[in-house]
This record gives structure tokens, sequence and C-alpha cells, in this order.
């Protein structure tokens, strides 16, 4: 069995963060990357990053990515927070989303600029019928 | 002058997102790597991650690294959200702390695990005297 302390120590060595992962608490570095599930369990994309509002310090959005190859063709998906459950056993999001529906929300590809439309972030979160988050 | 379409088509062959800072929104992985300086704009370090109250979607935390050099012996301060204030002229977080405050502060090396502690987390917010973020 491997020792925690040298894990630990290994983990220091490559300037990773020792507990990145509590009961409540996640660091943002462990959301970029993570999958992103449907109800039954199938891949619809990973976390490219989250976005914080400055001014309440809140997770606005997830924005997942979703095909593309080597960045070229990449759709990005914004999702508002509440919409991901972390579920430990897949080891990712999972959102209450079929494929289609998200084939259909608002998206992006990395050439647009739709956080500079204020309407934009509006539209997601009615596209996903959840209440706004401030 | 470059052709802003190119540098945006430039930005999306990287994989970077086009747009990561609004007036009231930043993306995490813009905020990582991003300077922390006190009020008289002498460096205190760099954002390493934020960290995510899942329940509430709140950052509760920017870790700051401090020190160190390739990761052996770095200190990671949390830093309350709300004590952080982007400063565009400096491209980076202005906090008002002084560096012997921050060295006094609540800290870890990368083999601790302080956040299985839930009073490491007051702790922090108790030091910094700002109100606890929920």
């Amino acid at each position: 069995m491997p020792d925690p302390h040298q894990l630990a120590h290994d983990a220091g060595r490559r300037g990773e963060l020792p507990i990145e992962e509590t009961e409540r608490l996640i660091a943002a570095d462990k959301v970029e990357g993570t999958g992103v599930y449907d109800r039954d369990g199938h891949s619809l994309g990973t976390v490219s990053t989250v976005m914080i509002d400055k001014l309440t310090g809140k997770v606005a959005y997830a924005v997942m990515s979703f095909g593309g190859f080597l960045g070229l063709g990449e759709r990005y998906h914004p999702l508002p927070w509440r919409t991901l459950t972390y579920d430990t056993r897949l080891g990712g999001f999972v959102v209450d989303i079929t494929k289609d529906q998200l084939e259909a929300a608002p998206s992006y590809v990395a050439a647009d600029s739709p956080w500079s439309d204020p309407q934009f972030g509006r539209s997601v979160y009615d596209y996903y019928n959840v209440p706004w988050y401030f």
C-alpha cells in the first residue's frame, strides 16, 4: 500500500494542492477538465472553465466544451452552475439534459464574443429554465 | 494593426476562450496565475486556484501561492474572495494586507490537508476579519 505521506510529498513536488475537494469545497482547477454526463451516464463533454461573477463571488456558469478536435471547431456551452450535480461514482458532473437539448442550447465557438452581450447570459438561464444566479 | 478577427481565430486555434472577462464575469482559468499585490503595488504572490462551495456555488477562497521554487517549499495562503479587488492598471488583484500580515496568516504546504478540518476555513475568515461567505 502506498505511503500517504510519500504520495502527498510527490504531489507537492508536482506543485499540486494536496486536498482539492472536501465535502463542500472543490478547486476550480479540478473542475476544469471534469467530464459532464447525462442522466444515463453518457458523456456530453468536459468542463473547460467556470465563469465567476466578480461582484457577488458566485459561479455563474460552467463552460462545457463539446466536440471539435485540438480546439478546432469546438463549441462552448455555458451551463448554469446549479444544473450540475457532482457524481462521485462517475467522477464527473451529471446534468438533466439530453444531447439533443444541448445541441439546441446557446453556445459559441472560440471566435465569438458572446459575453459582451448581457442578453446572452440571460438566454442561457432561460433555456435551462433555472432561476438567475443572483 | 493586428486584425481582431485573425487574433480571435488564432486564440481559437490555441483552444483559448475568446472573451474571458467582461465587466462582471471572469473565467477561473484567467484568475489562476494572476498576480496579487499589496496597496503599494508590491507583489505578494499569484493565485494558484479558487475554491468553490459546491452547495452555494460561491467562491469561498482564492488560494495564493507564495514563495518556494518549482513547488518546493511553496506555501498556500487562502484569501476570502471578497478581500480581492481586481485592478485593471496592475492587471492583478489588490488586497489590503501587508506582507507581514500575510506571513502570519493561516497557510499550508502541499503536504498538509487543511481543508479536511472545517475550523481551518473559519480561521481564515477570522484572520482577515471579513464576514463568512454564506
